[in-house]
């Protein structure tokens, strides 16, 4: 039975698999988030490289066949790493499929970019787009407030309002002509109502915001098939969730995520050895 | 020739580093920046301190006779395993000394605090003001939102001023005789300005600010008595900067709050191990 191990900072990549799971319910997963030693994105490409190559070897160690990094930050530093121990079709990032279906979207050849400072310094979105469509023009803006706000509860906030006007309006500044916007963090898709509504009211018109959690599960495609319908009877394959910090405060908030019944969140100790 | 080490999981200490410095000039200064690891404010009471006493082991190697964790989260975290280490009167925490300092400036007996919510949640400010002063009325509100906005450098910003008069608002709505209020997070004096604007228009009164960087440079005196003009020629003490992350960003911003020129950065490992 085919097991995917996702792995993400924290919570952001519950997006990922959920998106992965509802496309292919027979699956099993396992969700690690390295909450001890989040956030990532304003660290260093070796620190994060460091913790990345940690947790994947967690999730390997338990069965994991494919692996997921749905996380954009340890995606963008730690990709090339991770593909060189456990090989190319083994280990999926969510900057390519993110990359591909901005590429798809875009009509003006304009696209924007939102990520963390790590994510955007990387020019990871720059590079994979550059090499799917040469002539796109692509700005990243990093915009590092977003998560905390995200992870502070405040979606629908003025204070997450107006943080959200004052980023769209430096974009703007920057490229006005941009109609697809990826969000280049598993946090940004919770804030999409607000996103929809405040680039439509500052670039004038409807831009198409790109969610890798679909495009991802759009790329597994080819490892999971056949996991579409369920193997089994009843249909549902395993799911395991572990995180390196507080587990409580992972569960509380997983459980507005995640619609089924959440297992047991399991801390496991992944310090350094 | 006494040496001093200061122990934060970023810049913030380097206020309280400062305040040490300017009081006394011929102490030598050994800081040490957490920096792959912070924040530290929401993460478990157990990761803040596996990772203090970490850290702290480090400053003993180089040779720190007196400790002085600076971050307010693991001061109220860590403080108890590290002072039975290493005894009371060498490891001195942040929170003692702003309680004391509090408790001498309020008359109404209605204390704020505000810090992360680590801190918040341990009640240290809580007990450490309830030993001083029995009858003090003490009012804590976490407030995570600060520290990625300062940061970020939003220092004197619409964003951050919505912000602060949020969370001042809940403080006002909770306890609105507050006089005083302790600045629990050494990020915070950085945003006074806007906090003394806001506080006196919303409490309507002037309310005075704790910041725990002057405290500790005074609960400080005993162990560095006979450093306050300089014991040598000149009159400067060593300066020793370190970091677990990013020495150059570091440095960076270091130098916004260091008068004197910044020695190199050190970046260390202090994986665990």
């Amino acid at each position: 039975m085919s097991k995917v191990g996702i792995f993400d900072s924290g919570l952001g990549g519950l997006t990922v698999a959920r998106a992965i799971a509802r496309r292919f319910p027979a699956s099993n997963l396992i969700y690690l988030g390295d909450t001890a030693r989040l956030p990532y994105g304003a660290k260093s490409e070796e620190a994060v490289t460091r913790y990345a190559v940690r947790c994947v070897r967690y999730l390997v160690e338990l069965g994991a066949e494919t692996i997921v990094v749905a996380c954009n930050t340890a995606s963008a530093c730690a990709l090339p790493t991770l593909q060189a121990t456990y090989g190319k079709t083994r280990v999926l990032g969510v900057i390519e499929p993110g990359a591909r279906a901005a590429v798809a979207a875009t009509t003006s050849g304009a696209i924007g970019v939102i990520g963390t400072e790590r994510t955007v310094s990387s020019r990871g979105y720059h590079n994979a787009i550059a090499a799917l469509a040469p002539d796109a023009r692509v700005t990243a803006l990093a915009t590092p407030v977003l998560v905390p706000l995200v992870e502070t509860g405040w979606i629908d906030h003025p204070v997450t309002r107006l943080t959200i006007e004052t980023y769209l309006q430096e974009l703007h500044s920057a490229a006005p002509g941009i109609d697809t916007l990826v969000l280049g963090c598993t946090h940004y898709p919770v804030l999409r109502t607000l996103l929809t509504e405040l680039t439509t009211a500052i670039f004038g018109r409807t831009v198409h915001l790109v969610d890798s959690a679909e495009a991802i599960a759009e790329a597994l495609a080819p490892a999971l098939m056949g996991l579409r319908s369920g193997d089994r009877q009843g249909g549902l394959g395993e799911r395991h969730f572990a995180v390196t910090d507080l587990p409580a405060s992972f569960a509380k908030v997983a459980a507005t995520f995640w619609p089924e019944t959440l297992p047991p969140v399991e801390a496991v100790d992944l310090t350094m050895d």
